[in-house]
């Protein structure tokens, strides 16, 4: 089981935080986090681009092959830090199972893919997950029932195992918020279970006790960073005149403004 | 004169904000920012290469290339935002005139560029900005006196002076400080003078009431966003539930986690 595997403990889970370029990777991993994701819509809109779903590709065909390219950019950044890192890769920008796992082969050195089904038709999904396996890459896969759908523990648990027995090693389930139903999907699925942490619901002990085995931020970390920003400089030009500017080995480590 | 142009008012400073990405720069101008800049840092940062400074070019220069095209991509997603940029284009990538001049063509209708002279020779840098001229875009002139040696009005103005002459429409002096040459420098010059917000000096009243007529945040923002997104995923390991997560269109209008 590799490092990034074995981070995965249902009770003590994995916080993975979910950057979206280099620095905000490598700030993430000086502060002491074990590993790194990345956050698709982070990715996309640090660009200007739409993020991958599944309804938008066709009408936005240019856009999601951009996407996919920064995304491939950026895994390259992000295999040279000192943790292991998951990307983030959306459905894999297509549906074709050896367009997918030439795709991941092009990401390099990662330790990890999460993969969203998109409420696709769970076979065909399968046989995507078929074609990435094999690569000693952690495939995360992600069950899109409460995020894109309606829910429901028996809808997610099914497409869930199907996933599983076409090798994904762990289940991302977004959205699920019902303690109890979170319960009974770590209870049922015999890998991992991944939840999105949704501010002002259920915190990290909480969901550790409930027996989830990782926990994304998503794209609260890019939000609350634009945010933050947003306000600094609305502050800045309302007259305030102190300041903490934080530093970083992967800002100071260059030179300028 | 341009709208752009018209914003540099000694007495009442246009606050740019520097922005690192599409999604930065969107959010600054929906929060009402009359205009919007680039870090050069930042841009740097979030791919993890050098930034450009004069002595590391002719060792990364590589790194300096794909900063440099980064910067061109970056110009192009932000000429569509509702309001005037200004890019931080560092020393232009070359010290060739010519090659200069190319590079700022690349840039595509952007409002302004910040070009640095790094404390070259004042007449080699010159015969750059003349080479800039005529294009309709406020070329901002970066004297590094204050930045990269050892200050001083006199210094500084000999240099300002030469660059107005060439054509340079505003001057920056990032890294002054003292109220008494802040105020000097800009009774001498005949052309806006643009200050770097430096946290816990001097707040933008105080720098309006010297005379300063554009006040950039430099690296700031982007630190305070790097900042923000590590303290946010330290409190989420921590257990804390609670979080704002900011909606922008630039994020929202996108789709996914």
């Amino acid at each position: 089981m590799s490092v990034f595997a074995d981070l995965h403990r249902p009770g003590d889970p994995l916080v993975l935080p979910n950057a979206w370029d280099h620095a905000s990777a490598a700030a993430l991993a000086e502060a002491g986090f074990p590993a790194v994701g990345t956050t698709s819509l982070g990715v996309a809109a640090a660009l200007g681009l739409p993020d991958q779903s599944g309804d938008e590709r066709s009408a936005r065909g240019s856009g999601a092959a951009a996407t996919a390219e920064a995304t491939i950019d950026l895994a390259h950044r992000l295999t040279h830090l000192p943790v292991p890192v998951s990307m983030d890769i959306a459905n894999g920008f297509s549906t074709d199972p050896a367009e997918v796992a030439a795709y991941v082969d092009r990401l390099g050195a990662v330790a990890g893919v999460n993969l969203e089904d998109q409420l696709a038709d769970p076979a065909s999904f399968a046989q995507v997950l078929v074609a990435v396996t094999g690569r000693g890459v952690f495939i995360n896969a992600r069950v899109d029932t409460y995020w894109l759908g309606d829910g429901g523990v028996d809808a997610t648990l099914e497409r869930a195992k199907a996933y599983v027995a076409a090798g994904a090693d762990g289940i991302f389930a977004p959205g699920v918020k019902d303690e109890t139903e979170i319960a009974r999907l770590a209870e049922a699925l015999p890998v991992p279970l991944n939840v999105l942490f949704l501010p002002n619901t259920l915190s990290v002990p909480r969901l550790a006790e409930l027996g989830v085995a990782r926990i994304s931020t998503g794209s609260l970390l890019y939000r609350v960073a634009l945010g933050a920003a947003v306000n600094a400089a609305t502050a800045v030009r309302d007259g305030a005149r102190d300041f903490e500017a934080p530093s970083y080995a992967a800002v100071d480590g260059l030179a300028g403004t």
